[in-house]
């Protein structure tokens, strides 16, 4: 069972904006991207091609410390916090070297898929036997 | 039926890259954003939501002529350049006032999607009725 | 002087993701585009071209309460919440109809820019002379 | 010196769209990521912090052959194809293992930026001499 993964990323230019910096919404990317790959790491995938399961996000916080620039690595260390029957919560901290470039908090929630859109459902077994929360 | 459609577009500040202009990959997408405009204004959507049906482009061709700023607005006068069984050619001419941005081509053609990925099919017939080749 | 601003958006096809709704990061680009709308509505503008201002946003934080998806059009309701010497924070209400789509706030910080990087520095004049704190 | 660079890239949630496949002007970033990637292999950067020189592109082709998905990884082959006194042109091919995924080019060509705006200038040195057009 894994309850945190540390991943790396190399801005792209993509990712910067007039102000020379990363512009905020791809800080909120990295996290994903994290929180993806710790699923990877676990043995799972986000997004299942024969499942109807999906788990958007229902709340973000981010804290913005200090920029980050063009080519620089960023590592996004991301712990599961809690987890309920449904929902799952994770904390976020980035890093250049000793650098603290932002902490946040997402919580995403299990949802079945269908025509007429989601609803909330339990997690699956599979998820519950692969992610645990992180001992405080 | 239609065949051209004029697009305004203010610039957003998430569209600029740390070279201060718009990023390339977002004059692409004013360029489908006109698409889809003209879709509309036809009385169609590229992506109806009771039907397998979808547009992947095939093809796209930009040449820029110039740097666009953050909070300019642009225009992008799309126009049916040709129609075949399956697809549709446009031409798009993006414009700040006299100022040519950027000029380009995009074919798109018609995909039935389903579990086992896209296959080509033939443009239906509310597109071929609302739709026309540009007479040159 | 403004306190609040009502910015409409549509819907474009690249906000989506694979799960067909509006991708999570693009509901913060619709806060930052509302806020900037804000600024402009006041005679103002969050990166003019002659000054070495900017204004990055130091926290954030949204809740989703509803999906939304491609061609719909959503409205963010932008308040002014507070302001410090060197702050701005914003509340943010985004519906489809009467729907709630999401709720968030953020806090953007005036900062001098240079090779050497971002300063907080205190808020311009011309800002505090046209933006407000909505009364509560 | 360099001619070509194989870039190796996995696809992320927020790189799709709601067809369930990566948005078209996702196979255009990973194309730039591919070439700022050959440029950091050359031991170069495309956007030195301490010079105006930038490189934005004056055109881009792209045919798209086959559907990518969510965590798939894609590779792309980008190769100096031509270089002018201004400009580098590159060809780049985007496979998913055996699978061609996009085709497509890429002209760059140097810029001096200033207040003014961006004026056409010559390849500096050190680009002349870590980067070289592919024998063919």
């Amino acid at each position: 069972m894994l309850s945190s993964y540390r991943y790396s990323r190399l801005v792209q230019f993509a990712d910067t904006d007039l102000a020379g910096v990363v512009h905020f919404t791809w800080i909120a990317k990295y996290m994903e991207e994290a929180e993806h790959a710790l699923w990877r790491a676990a043995g799972l995938t986000i997004a299942p091609a024969d499942s109807p399961l999906r788990y958007p996000r229902v709340s973000i916080t981010i804290d913005f410390k200090a920029p980050l620039y063009f080519e620089e690595t960023v590592e996004d260390h991301v712990t599961v916090t809690a987890m309920s029957r449904r929902a799952i919560r994770y904390a976020h901290t980035l890093t250049r070297g000793d650098t603290i470039i932002a902490t946040g908090t997402m919580t995403a929630v299990c949802v079945k898929q269908d025509v007429s859109g989601m609803q909330a459902t339990d997690l699956p077994d599979d998820v519950r036997a692969k992610l645990a929360v992180m001992p405080s």
